[in-house]
């Protein structure tokens, strides 16, 4: 079949082999895959991205960089072929996402992150069929494939404190963008949307954020004063009335920057940090600890998590389509990933491997 | 009066001036004042203990570090003289601790943190009346003094999450020690006390610590198995019945401690930094975010905590006797913190500027 495969620090697109489904397994043609962070950091950091799986006893740390990767872990896909020992509660044809975990005889494996289970840069892929989540409700599948990323901005917004807090999302990347839908579906704000690039600004938008602000232009920290965050030294005595909280979301994940939040935030804030830096960072603990600041560092989902996800997107609860930039097919992901990995405009772009 | 001043890197007793009581205010007679970590920080690290205090937002960051200061802000002290306009509740003669902030036409300034209000390393202070909490109970005063590092404890417990957890206090230093304390004094555990000093950990030991660990001989992370906290190697399905949660108190307060915890630390950790690091530090950000860890850092107390915790010594409640290493006067401060900054075997020492 044909894949877009992660060969040496490249994307190439190139023929590849698709494992028989095995015990439990179901094999499944891909309709719509999202193109996730963690793929652009395979490209370059790979070698680190696996290490820190390892050290972390993630199942990524399993992955031989040297050799073929097919990456994408957020697809919608058509089942098409059953292996033994399935329970077939759903049929041929039938719309799915899964928990992108696969289950053989030497135990469990990620799908899209590994050498043996191709992700959802290929035609067909195979799943382990407890983990499959169906399409309901006619749900386009390009929507549906936004289950995987709006899951990891549901449990990153679980992760935050909502009790009167005012939320600034830093860098409306997919997941910014993505938590930014949930805030918002959640009936939660105000919400500061910040980024340097326009376009993603506008989805961030159409989104429903309450306050746009490009740091090339003015001081988003300036505003925390205007939405009842205290800011600044503290007054004695310290009883604020009516004083909301600040809630942080890092989705830029690159080094220096969480430094900076923990020099701009307002006292007492909550930092979730959905960016995933690659490198060791310098922090300043002093001026963490004179704040009094928290932070939640936030990764994927729980299987609950991706269940609701996907059911909240059929049913038309959250409404991802600002979310889907454009969607391109598998000879336009290598000049894609160089797009994403140099200067980024877009926000979620797809790949349909039908194409 | 006499007092030990800061003066430039070095403690050094000589007379100073004690302000008058002003509106509002009362002057006292220290009995006993404890030796803060803080205090140790700004023997050597004043000038960026300031600027972070500034850039915080924070009363210590007024402060000149090339004008003398008198430390010390954990203090049992009695009402010797009242000011003008005060309402004189409690008597001449009563002892008291503080929340050591004074208040003049000026605003708000730290008592111990300044270069007009002396602290506790005198043999008398000025205190905001408003400000003061009456020891009780006819309990003695050098155990009245650690009503505030045990404020400091009960803060840093009450973040922490303690549904069903097990614990790790790495650092038995006085804060590790007062953390322990109020740890078991509340019947929380099992927790793990961890510190290279053996008279430490005997302290621990007598607080009611579960488990003691020289990190020298052994690592204090081999035990979380052991109390039912999952650790190692992300196990699917990730269903853990009766998993307990790791909160760390990291006590250190050294560079490089941090990024060592999240290391070493258990998938869904909590760390409650309570050791102040007063450099830059290296994490490793992707490590914290694989194990979505949580930290937390804690400093001070609020005034409900503080009072709390003068109460809670008094009636008895909390046995701080064995954190209190011994009792030192004026003369024999500039060696005390010659031991403590070089080589601490101590908990708590306290100076008793009456001798």
């Amino acid at each position: 079949m044909r894949a877009a495969i992660r060969r040496g620090p490249a994307i190439v697109v190139d023929e590849c082999e698709i494992p028989p489904p095995g015990q439990g397994q179901v094999r499944v043609r891909t309709h719509h895959c999202g193109i996730c962070g963690s793929d652009l950091h395979a490209i370059h950091h790979f070698e680190s991205f696996i290490d820190y799986g390892r050290r972390a006893g993630l199942l990524t740390g399993r992955i031989d960089p040297g050799r073929d990767v097919v990456l994408g872990h957020e697809f919608c896909a058509e089942i098409v072929e059953f292996g033994p020992g399935t329970e077939r509660a759903l049929k041929e044809g039938a719309m799915v996402g899964a928990f992108a975990v696969n289950f053989d005889e030497k135990g469990a494996e990620g799908v899209g992150w590994s050498n043996h289970y191709p992700g959802g840069y290929a035609e067909y892929m195979v799943l382990t069929e407890s983990m499959l989540v169906p399409v309901t409700n006619g749900c386009p599948s390009e929507r549906a494939a936004l289950a995987e990323p709006m899951a990891v901005a549901i449990h990153a917004v679980n992760k935050a404190d909502h009790q009167d807090s005012a939320y600034m999302v830093v860098g409306c990347g997919p997941i910014g963008l993505a938590i930014i839908a949930e805030l918002k579906a959640r009936g939660l704000g105000p919400v500061v949307a910040v980024d340097y690039v326009a376009e993603r600004r506008a989805v961030a938008e159409r989104l429903g954020a309450d306050l746009l602000v490009d740091p090339a232009v003015g001081d988003p920290h300036d505003h925390w004063a205007g939405l009842d965050v205290p800011y600044g030294p503290v007054v004695y005595p310290r009883a604020q009335s009516r004083a909301r909280r600040a809630v942080l979301f890092e989705c830029v994940g690159v080094p220096g920057m969480l430094n900076r939040l923990i020099d701009a935030a307002p006292r007492n804030a909550q930092i979730i940090v959905a960016g995933v830096c690659m490198a060791p960072d310098s922090i300043e603990p002093s001026l963490a600890i004179n704040k009094e600041l928290e932070i939640k560092f936030s990764m994927a989902f729980s299987a609950d998590e991706f269940r609701q996800s996907m059911h909240r997107i059929c049913e038309g609860e959250l409404d991802v389509s600002p979310l889907i930039s454009r969607i391109v097919g598998l000879d336009e992901l290598p000049a894609t990933f160089d797009e994403l990995l140099t200067a980024p405009r877009s926000a979620k772009v797809l790949v349909d491997p039908r194409r």
